[in-house]
């Protein structure tokens, strides 16, 4: 098929997969079964199967699906990592990939998959480490200006459980007022109608992600 | 090398490389010598030589160097590009660059090469359509908001220069006392203390990008 005389890199793709639980940003690791790195936490992935796969996307779809059961979820590139050391078996290539997931469609997790405070997650297997940094800062860059820490919610929150992502996300405490005059701007979430009763007081309005809003990824002023 | 059943895509690395000549953002592309696309104009990109190159961007590095002599330019990874259709000799990814070129560190252009107004550029060979899209699109949102634009311009310059290359790649006028003020605040350039006869008029003083600013990704507030 190919008329290189060298070797051809090995091409994986992998996920960082991220999702909120307790207020908490969580990532999901996958216990390897098979060396290299056997028994060590590292992000899902796998190879490319070119005989099924219609693209890198449609490829770790596929693996996300079969080795946590995961569907639905946002999906977005993140960069590609390659070199001839970062994987033993060889001069390797991986297309990397974010999902952002909420807690409830990851449902009840299968054997060998866990999830870790996203922040504290090290020693991954392979370079999963610089991967999931590169994760973690493009979600932050651009939590600064777009809708995507939003979609780590459940499908209906609280003011304070937006206000919460975002400065998850973002590491930093925000201004309450200023945060709600944007979230009216740009017209981001809208009223269900309905309300949960917190621990005390009064029972808090129910907001979800504006139509227009959801999977977009509109720019959201940095200075809030 | 490999433990896979199935056959391992091909990989490529692919630039878009763009550059500013006469005031209009120039796509650099290489006439193809061999089949497939033999005679179509493409970006220039090639295999990964597991042998010699460090990474990808190593790759990308060593192959611009060798089809077009260039060296010394702001590099960063654009997107992967994957599938079974977008090269006719199989399941295929390509880890692409866009590369932002001063002109002048582009030299006299070999046999082959050339200079095409990057948004009329089209009927490039394999899905370069959509890689050069893509890398059009990173640079007018990115534009929006980093000194990125900066990069393309020569090391000395003229304000209306540098107020042109950000409306050249964000498709839009822009005032001109806002964005002064916007530079300003940034401190995104320095004068030189030179200054240059224009056709009629007073000399313009020539600015240079600050030395911190220089290929740093400063966020440039999207409201100028």
């Amino acid at each position: 098929m190919q008329d290189q005389s060298f070797p051809t890199p090995i091409v994986t793709t992998d996920a960082v997969v991220l999702t909120l639980e307790d207020g908490v940003l969580q990532l999901l690791t996958l216990r390897r079964a098979q060396p290299p790195f056997a028994g060590v936490a590292a992000l899902p992935g796998g190879y490319i199967h070119t005989q099924e796969d219609h693209d890198a996307a449609g490829a770790i779809t596929r693996i996300l699906r079969e080795k946590t059961g995961l569907g639905g979820f946002h999906l977005e590139q993140l960069a590609s990592f390659s070199g001839p050391d970062r994987d033993p078996r060889g001069w390797s290539v991986s297309l990397a990939y974010m999902a952002l997931v909420r807690r409830k469609d990851l449902g009840e997790l299968a054997e060998g998959v866990a999830l870790t405070p996203a922040y504290e997650a090290r020693d991954l297997a392979f370079d999963h480490d610089d991967i999931l940094a590169t994760a973690l800062r493009r979600l932050r860059d651009k939590g600064a200006w777009s809708n995507l820490p939003a979609l780590l919610l459940p499908s209906e929150f609280t003011l304070p459980e937006i206000q919460n992502i975002y400065e998850t996300v973002r590491g930093t405490k925000l201004d309450q007022s200023s945060f709600r005059r944007k979230l009216n701007e740009l017209r981001l979430v809208e009223e269900t109608g309905k309300t949960r009763q917190e621990s005390a007081g009064r029972p808090a309005k129910l907001y979800r992600l504006a139509s227009g809003a959801a999977y977009a990824s509109r720019l959201f002023d940095r200075m809030i």
